[in-house]
């Protein structure tokens, strides 16, 4: 996703440096107007202000503070981190950066990198309320950014919304194999609900997904057990209960062991199938 | 419902008889050009398409049939049941119909009261693909009607409808427990979700409920629960599991003994609170 959210930086008329463990995804960006670094200590030199897109908080802790790149940057810029981690990294990496006199905000987003190249990505952001009303600029061209609490909170919003989409998924699964069970014709029912109640992103373009049994990875299933499992951690941590997502993990996870990780979250929907001996229609 | 799909039917021009077991309901539609009938026979005497709307598959069962109003219907019409009723029920009044000569079509809604005023109901429709196609006139001033199989077909759709819908609550309220629980603002949770593959309708009006706690009945629990109740019993006929609408009755089940069935079904929230000896907030 970062490529595109880069393109839309520098289409705002912002400088921007660039790195990349894979010099051949940050290379391309040069032709846009992007400074590209051979180091993420010489990407941060001279910034203002850092965005860090990774796979997950070991890769920011490990980028960020063991590679002594925190230590680089300036004091009084802001490191924004738009990868989703744990909300207890996140709340751990602020106290590293207020060591450093680096001001943080955990952003993550959703959208997909459809919503990336749009520039309408679902921004939630945690910190400090100053901080985040002066990065409007930088958030503006990447999609709509809202400030939902302390450090943190940006990656608890995220692992929420998190849970709304893997629990639609599967409703919508489960609703299409009542209907469909019954003879009615899947296509149709995704069609007619749209109007409704019933209508949600997932019902539009994951039971899109489902009615053309395209589930080719959007978002890997194993990504979606990752999340909902950090969900499941964070509630844990916070003493909380939480039984819908705890039966989604666990449809999730059987899904993963029976083989189906790399297959699209959607693919739920066969998981189910399955279960039902239902052979795909 | 039944008052405003009606004002739409006569703005469209449509010639309307109506009846309903309050005569008080169904006075004001004379203002509005509607012959108001004394009794659901004289209602349907002369009527090209007879439209139903009643609380249950019994209540239709019983006004239809025990009453002898199908008997009193002229032959070769069509009978649109838009009540939400059982899938087999609607079979089952199919099966009546055709031996009278009268045509069929299951067709419930989804939209609620909002979606009627405003001729924009999700329509599901079952039965007869030309029977349906001759009802666009009809169907057009009330919403988006969608032909999604034979007869029944409708009802399930609905249902699955119901299942999404509550399914779907059921996530916007862990989501909310969770972020809440973190110190997150739900408020702000739900703006910034709205952007991404979280959004639904019912994270917009639902979510903006649970962030009123403005539990006041637009649909209740209890129907919720009759809604999943319903869908379980068609799930068994046709030898189906549905674990997670299973689980989701499971809790409205709980909700309603516990003496909210009269509260909105968006207090599910509250439900899943007290679980968590959560209080308000």
């Amino acid at each position: 996703m970062g490529a595109p959210m880069c393109q839309n930086l520098l289409s705002a008329g912002l400088p921007l440096t660039v790195w990349n463990r894979s010099m051949a995804k940050a290379k391309p960006l040069s032709k846009r107007g992007a400074v590209v670094s051979d180091s993420p200590q010489s990407a941060v030199a001279d910034a203002d202000v850092v965005i860090t897109m990774l796979s997950d908080g070991a890769a920011v802790s490990n980028v960020i503070f063991t590679q002594g790149v925190a230590e680089a940057m300036r004091e009084g810029i802001t490191h924004i981190d738009m990868s989703s981690i744990g909300a207890d990294e996140a709340i751990e990496h602020a106290k590293h950066h207020v060591n450093l006199g680096v001001s943080y905000l955990d952003a993550p987003v959703s959208g997909g990198t459809k919503g990336a190249a749009a520039g309408e990505l679902a921004i939630m952001a945690g910190g400090d309320a100053e901080t985040f009303a002066a990065m409007q600029a930088v958030f503006a061209p990447l999609g709509q950014a809202t400030h939902v609490g302390p450090n943190g909170c940006g990656q608890l919003a995220k692992l929420a919304n998190q849970v709304i989409v893997a629990v639609t998924i599967g409703a919508v699964s489960e609703a299409f194999i009542l209907a469909g069970g019954g003879g009615a014709d899947r296509a149709k029912v995704r069609e007619a609900l749209q109007g409704g109640f019933a209508s949600s992103r997932i019902l539009t373009e994951h039971g899109q997904r489902m009615v053309d049994r395209a589930f080719e990875s959007g978002g890997p299933a194993k990504f979606q057990l990752k999340d909902l499992h950090n969900a499941l951690r964070a509630a844990d941590r916070l003493g909380l209960e939480l039984p819908i997502t705890k039966l989604l993990h666990g449809l999730f996870d059987a899904m993963v062991q029976g083989g189906k990780g790399d297959m699209d979250h959607s693919g739920l929907l066969t998981h189910l199938e399955a279960l039902n001996n239902i052979t795909g229609n």
